[in-house]
């Protein structure tokens, strides 16, 4: 993450420099779209405990349903930071949201973006943010100091979620996963690899926005030593068969050293998303290169079970589908989505 | 790269941005070590048609063998850069190399670098510079307007060297080759994608230098759409079974879309260089996984041929390596650096 920190170095970031400052008050500046709020619905979603409430300026009709406040009761309630939790087309930050953001700046909050927009390009935020020592914070700049990966095995366990495409559902999984297995008295971590995934942990690393040389690294550095029962889940980036992002999975794979993955598969979806001539790769054939290259910085990789998005399918569909991949791989297979038995099945295969 | 052109946008580049004002005057500093000079001996064995002469300061003990001049004399002959062909430990830039740097900007000469220190960081080189409008060019910076890649199938030939390891052969393969292929009448063009490369070429990516969702992207950008019969031969890097590099080496794959590839080998190493707990992969290995992954974005891709680094074996030695290596894979092996009969039969293969 970038972190412009004016005067005071190392405010508004935790201990180890790369936590963000929650709990969050999610901003929705003037949205009318659900669809351009989906950040602040992850939030709410995946981290109530980090959010205190939610502040929109006139105009917006769209609601997380938390409490409404402005900055300085959010303040008063515990709040740290001013989450962006809106994107529009182009993610560019307006001048109507700008009164809002300097109100934030000027309460005590510091500013956490994920927008395309870099918080510290707007002279007005950056000379408030440099006049009060507070923190603008854009999650999708990765941290300094990464190093390049080491490839030396590391205690602790490793669980990464890869795809059949992108945007299917590997964090959604992991979150799910590493959620189950807290629930079961686990010590698990969700690390996060994305600009939402970050948000909701409240730290990680935009693997994507990293130097070539480093994403390896990156993934080390991202998920480190730790007791040998704990269990990192991390969350995966697009598909070894992308033919834009295969290098960034790859990076990821290697560097994470996971002693297993769970394979995230759109039973709807027939091609790589974007690019109708690259057909999507089966289940099998992603298992097949997830272990032969995995294999390389992990040789006891393997394949736990298998993560569908069944979000396009009736109850009595899903079920089906499901038991046919199960069936089909003799591997556990569910919709986190759905919970019950057949997720319950996955997360046992995660600790077998 | 890196361009910093101060008032005078587009100066020192050429019409499509990206190629480097040679002829260079190579500088050589006060070099006293021939290994320290390596860049310099590439640019004069390489691109001599780039160089025009040699430029040290006192204590210099090194020569590449080219005419020594100053700065006023390079520009008479047609310099348009100062080359730095000189590392140290650590790739700094002495403070006893400024006035040479500096002279060579009041000559009217532009800076090329492949330091780690950034030209732009001194600020005696960054005035003098904006002053005189010159360029300070770091070829470790990758360009601006790099994209995702698209995946779509382009015009033209486009060969790669892979490698079972780094710094094995791999930029000289491909120089070797595209020489070969000229000196034959075909049309080919040596692509690099690294720091000395680039300097030979006068322009390329330093693709490990790139963030690495644009990896791919950027190799598509490197070797773009040609007549159907040219043959672009890229530099490779690398090598997919690298704990630390093999995103680089998948990124590369998949970008420049191979119709062939080479793989480069030391038949004298063991292990990964750096990481003895990593045995070095078989030449079958790379080439399975070399098709595997790399018929993601061009189906027909296949193994022309073995070039193996037989510079720790002697001339009988090599030979039987050679012989051997052909015969088990059925593939033509040859080293570059020993042309003759083997070395024709690799390049028969890239056309055939």
């Amino acid at each position: 993450m970038s972190v412009l920190i004016a005067e005071r170095p190392g405010a508004g970031t935790g201990e180890d420099g790369t936590s963000l400052p929650f709990p969050y008050l999610l901003f929705l500046g003037d949205v009318t779209e659900a669809g351009f709020a989906k950040t602040a619905f992850g939030l709410r979603d995946w981290a109530p405990d980090k959010c205190v409430g939610e502040f929109s300026i006139p105009g917006a009709s769209v609601s997380t349903g938390l409490a409404p406040m402005r900055p300085p009761e959010a303040v008063a309630r515990g709040a740290r930071g001013l989450l962006i939790g809106v994107a529009n087309p182009g993610g560019v930050i307006p001048d109507t949201w700008m009164p809002a953001l300097l109100e934030a700046l000027e309460s005590g909050l510091d500013i956490v973006s994920g927008m395309h927009a870099m918080l510290a390009t707007f002279p007005a935020l950056r000379d408030a943010a440099a006049r009060l020592g507070r923190s603008l914070i854009d999650v999708r700049t990765p941290p300094a100091g990464i190093r390049v990966a080491s490839g030396t095995p590391r205690s602790g366990k490793r669980i990464l979620t890869v795809g059949t495409d992108c945007a299917l559902g590997k964090k959604y999984t992991a979150l799910a996963v590493s959620a189950g297995l807290q629930r079961r008295g686990i010590a698990a971590d969700f690390r996060a690899t994305g600009q939402t995934g970050i948000m909701i942990a409240g730290s990680g690393i935009p693997i994507d926005a990293v130097i070539s040389d480093f994403l390896a690294g990156a993934a080390e550095m991202l998920s480190p030593a730790a007791d040998p029962e704990h269990i990192d889940v991390v969350e995966g980036q697009g598909s070894l068969f992308h033919p834009s992002y295969a290098a960034v999975s790859l990076g990821l794979l290697h560097g994470s050293q996971p002693d297993g993955f769970i394979v995230c598969h759109d039973p709807s979806r027939t091609a790589i998303l974007g690019h109708p001539a690259y057909p999507l790769p089966s289940i099998e054939a992603v298992i097949l290169q997830t272990v032969a290259l995995g294999r390389t910085t992990n040789p006891a990789i393997r394949c736990y079970g298998i993560s569908l998005n069944t979000s396009s399918l009736s109850a009595d569909e899903a079920e089906r589908a499901l038991e046919d991949t199960s069936q089909r791989l003799a591997l556990p297979a569910a919709d986190p989505m759905r919970p019950g038995d057949r997720f319950e099945r996955l997360l046992d295969a995660c600790i077998a």
